[in-house]
């Protein structure tokens, strides 16, 4: 099996999510990292490099670009690791130079950044990977397939959820670089909460269902004072086929840690999967007893496939992401997206922009309904 | 301890509350159950009657008021269970007659009808209780204290809700007497689901946090085909103190059973309770670890006076019903609610009910944000 | 539905147990408290007495016996819930008396007591009740009818134990009434943990599986320096069938609350009931996923029986009580046990002191293997 | 960091725990896989070589020895993954090679043999782990450093247990590889169940308490026709501070996954680990309310440094097995175990031998108690 080639851009010395990253395209053996752009200054991104025994270092993306895209050897694919306004550059110069990109989410900072971005992966057709993290779990994967299925029959009820508490207090003023960031609209974007966290639970939401909706109504709010971007977001949701779902994001929700939590009601049967106990999901028909179907267990190809030790063996968040670079380095060595449908990529990227966008839209007109998609 | 006096308006055979009102009465010995009018059905009445050994039966409420009212050993206080279209005018007649209610909720199918109830309480100065079931746990009770003594700090964010899936079929056409008459807005007023178990969450989130909403933006929305009420709604709350909320209630969730959970969310701390497990209270505070509080060894005195047994001895819903009646027996000897301020009455009663009017009105205005109290 | 007459020894004010058995009496209104012996100090059973409103109230327990046999309207049956070294007195009393029994467990202090019992209720054809609590919980007989109905094949292990910390202290040394008696062998006979919930857990195990073992190995052990009983026990069992087992009853179990769980492992399927969620029972067979059943959801003949309210309204210990009060009710009514194998009885409180007495002579013996029945 | 220079024995094609191996060792980066005879068939020691992309694989792990033992850039360190019955061969090979070892549990398949290899690795000065997975838990290394800060009190019970439901039929006469050498007594030795989880939970239990029992009483017990080793424990545990215990193993417990739980209850508290939820540690004081910590809020440093992502983004086993190789990197990097005592070593190896030899010994004398160490 042969590893992918892959480069990184951001991730330097103290990032949190460039070392989960590397973690994760570690894990099964798929990639090697060669060269990397680790940080904006030179000398962060020179010791940050030595660090981890990386090969070649830069001091700036667009010569790696440039430099990788010319060597025989040169990386396949970039890992873009960077807040969030420049995802879309960084991701702009790697696809002119026919690089694949594997990029965190949120996408870009606004709608219209993300659609040139899926434009440009398409004509110049390369995988544009969208690291959606919770997707990777075998048994998201296997509440999808049950949906696919017909097992819940038609849906009716969305709840989603993904609260936190790291962000109860002032924390952007007091030496939190991952607070600092993701508070300031220049770096992160106009929306905070928002983008960080409510994009995942829309994704897992459309992930599982298959839907997306067609209308929201929604508030994003400023709790903390003196924070510039959005802590905490409430949606009602409609859908084309006439069901109902709720959306809550929240990252002042004193006492919860990471508690994205999914539940879809159909005509026939429930399901609810917590991303906190990975290792479970429960399936209940209309009147009868919870099953607690757990990972590895699960006969289902589709949870197998992400799956590598067996039930009772706890697998968590790094193998999740695991799983994602895992398909993008198969859709890599194919060098399409195409037929796998397990991978989330630039479109689920600009889906979440325009979720951003219409919660955005509809808190400005006091939770007006206003379409989605 | 003197025993109260009791009488009971509906609940005859094949109901379901009625019963639970009886165990819930029976289990503090605080009341003796003496005088019924059990059914509108004469031969029903009677036949329920000598089925629980009730001594004194009546085929018609109104004359169960004049004649009990008028008998020095007559009933001191009457408990209405029967469909909601006939709480109001029982209620009445028995008020009318100076005889404290005890009455389930909703307490009517109106809001002017609950406000003219409310206003004849106060006017012959009698108990009236409402039976938010759910406020008589000993831990929701502790959650309050917590509440009270600021354990939360200040309160961001209320999320309840209410899910059931036992009218998730056109169950009211299938001889489902408990299904027939819940759908049936000649009976039930014009909530389905809302009035329901929409109030309950509704007072719940009060009793517990000490506030009631604003504004309120809702959706009631009927999905099974042919039903003429609602049997599911969403709502996004905004409080006085700028916290935000929702409240979701659905009789149509697939798998659910009867799970009405609370989570409150302040500055210094959350808390989360689930009624199917009531044993146990969540408290937790920003960055730390989850304490599980359970019933019993819990020194709170509010939680503990409504508790019956230790630690380890599960309690449930028939407790927590027996406690609103400990409560109201204990109004009931004193003759007023003044200083029991644990006890849900009429005023709640009619909270609930300008809650439904609420939903209802912003419902038909497309969610639009309309003010609750 | 006729009521039962009832009297009571023991259960006078500041007892614990007492008070239980009332509720449980009362919560199914099948009996009437007509009178009793509440305490062995005249002063403080007449003032009990008064109390509960109780109409005849006796000094004697001996005197009661005769008095309420000659009476028309004389009690039928008599709940002993004293310190149990006054069980087999008392009970001998009410039996020769020709009154029926329901005694708390451990039926006595010693194993010839306990089978002099047995044969003097079968000689006076009396119902004689143990109420082992945990036999009435509703998942409880489900589990049981699951065995017999070869849903988990043969059985190969049976886990069982139940944990406290509420003597992790000497608090019989420091006012604590209801630790002073259970840890004086006068009093309490001696067996301390073993007697008052080691025989709980040994009964819950074989009322499941329908086996009792033949042979244990065991420790009693005392920790709390200058406890007069043992307050910890471990025992391993072999079954004739060739299953083998484990029993854990501790009282010194730190952070511990009233934790009495069972597991069964058969050839095809396990499951594992915990006291502490009474409401819910795990079934699981070889290689699957977890069903979770529900009390009230169950649609087994005996489960349903014993359930009162619907799946997702909590039922608890009171009820389980109430449970054993019901059957118990039942039979009184019958004037037999013959056809209520639901209902625990003398011979089940014999059982429980062969296993306290086969226990303490293991222990004695250095943990040596000794024939239990 | 410099990466450890790695070779493996065993581990090839279809071998379950080989590829867990080379897992843990990739996450954090501190190895790099340079040589390896996967297995003793040459063939497929080339294949299993190649589609891992190993640099040098060799046919005979002697061979590999000496050839590695000789290159400036040989292999420093072997990790052995074989069947039991050729690790003490093996890493004899190796250390007197002059190389590192990191071996699977049980360390050999008798307690002479698992001596022999502690008394080399001392003679000749080198690193030996034994990858007893369990103790890479955060929260069991939280676990311990609970009990070594006294906040357990004296230790007064210790529970453990390890029950697996995947040998409840005769598989290993079905193809099932995992099971035909596990259940082989040349190849995995005279212990089944007992050897390969009784062994971990026996690990489990000294790692977190500091304290080995002094005596067992135990019964090792084989319940599927013509299965040639155990596959079920029980053992009682005398401790030499008067500590009491129970040790339960069994790979025929119908439902269970892969259920390794330890409960130790002490004067002041008591905790409680379950490795199938190994993201939270439970924490109670006698009489008081549990608290659940979650790994990463956690801050003893113990536990901090074997965590790699934040509370509420779950690790799991292959994190844990991860930790066990990046101690045991660190070790080597200093040529010592002295300072680590975090690393279960070959002295822990033995222990485990000494365990199985006691089992075996009361087992034989019908339960008779022996000592331990």
């Amino acid at each position: 099996m042969r590893r992918v080639r892959l480069g990184m851009v951001g991730g330097g010395e103290g990032a949190f999510i460039g070392a989960v990253h590397r973690m994760a395209a570690r894990l099964d053996d798929r990639y090697e990292l060669l060269a990397g752009a680790l940080s904006s200054d030179p000398q962060r991104a020179a010791a940050s490099a030595a660090a981890i025994g990386l090969p070649r270092s830069y001091d700036d993306y667009r010569e790696m670009a440039r430099v990788e895209a010319s060597r025989a050897d040169g990386i396949e694919a970039v890992a873009i690791v960077t807040p969030n306004h420049l995802h879309a550059p960084i991701a702009t110069a790697f696809l002119e130079a026919g690089i694949h990109v594997i990029c965190d989410k949120p996408l870009a900072v606004s709608l219209d950044e993300g659609e040139a971005l899926a434009k440009l992966a398409r004509d110049k057709n390369r995988v544009f990977a969208v690291t959606y993290t919770y997707t990777g779990y075998p048994l998201v994967r296997h509440a999808r397939a049950l949906v696919r299925n017909g097992a819940l029959g038609d849906i009716r009820v969305v709840q989603v959820e993904y609260a936190q508490d790291w962000l109860s207090m002032p924390v952007e003023t007091q030496a939190n670089r991952q607070a600092a960031w993701r508070t300031d609209p220049a770096l992160a974007g106009p929306a905070g909460c928002l983008g960080d966290i409510g994009t995942h639970a829309y994704q897992l939401a459309e992930y599982v269902t298959g839907m997306r909706p067609s209308q929201l109504s929604a508030e994003a709010t400023t709790f903390v004072p003196g924070r510039r971007v959005d802590d905490h977001v409430q949606a009602m949701l409609r859908y084309a086929n006439g069901a109902r779902g709720m959306l809550w994001a929240s990252q002042v929700a004193a006492g919860e840690e990471n508690a994205l939590r999914l539940r879809v009601y159909g005509t026939k049967a429930g399901l609810m999967f917590d991303q906190q106990a990975p290792n479970e999901l429960w399936f209940t028909p209309v009147g009868g007893a919870s099953e607690r179907i757990t990972r590895g267990r699960v006969q289902s190809p589709e949870a197998l496939r992400a799956t590598r030790v067996p039930a009772g063996h706890p697998e968590g968040y790094i193998e999740a992401f695991a799983q994602v670079y895992a398909d993008a380095a198969g859709c890599i060595a194919l060098g399409t997206t195409q037929g796998d449908e397990w991978l989330t990529t630039v479109e689920d990227g600009v889906a979440g922009l325009r979720f951003v966008e219409a919660v955005l839209r509809s808190s400005a007109g006091d939770g007006e309904w206003v379409g989605v998609e």
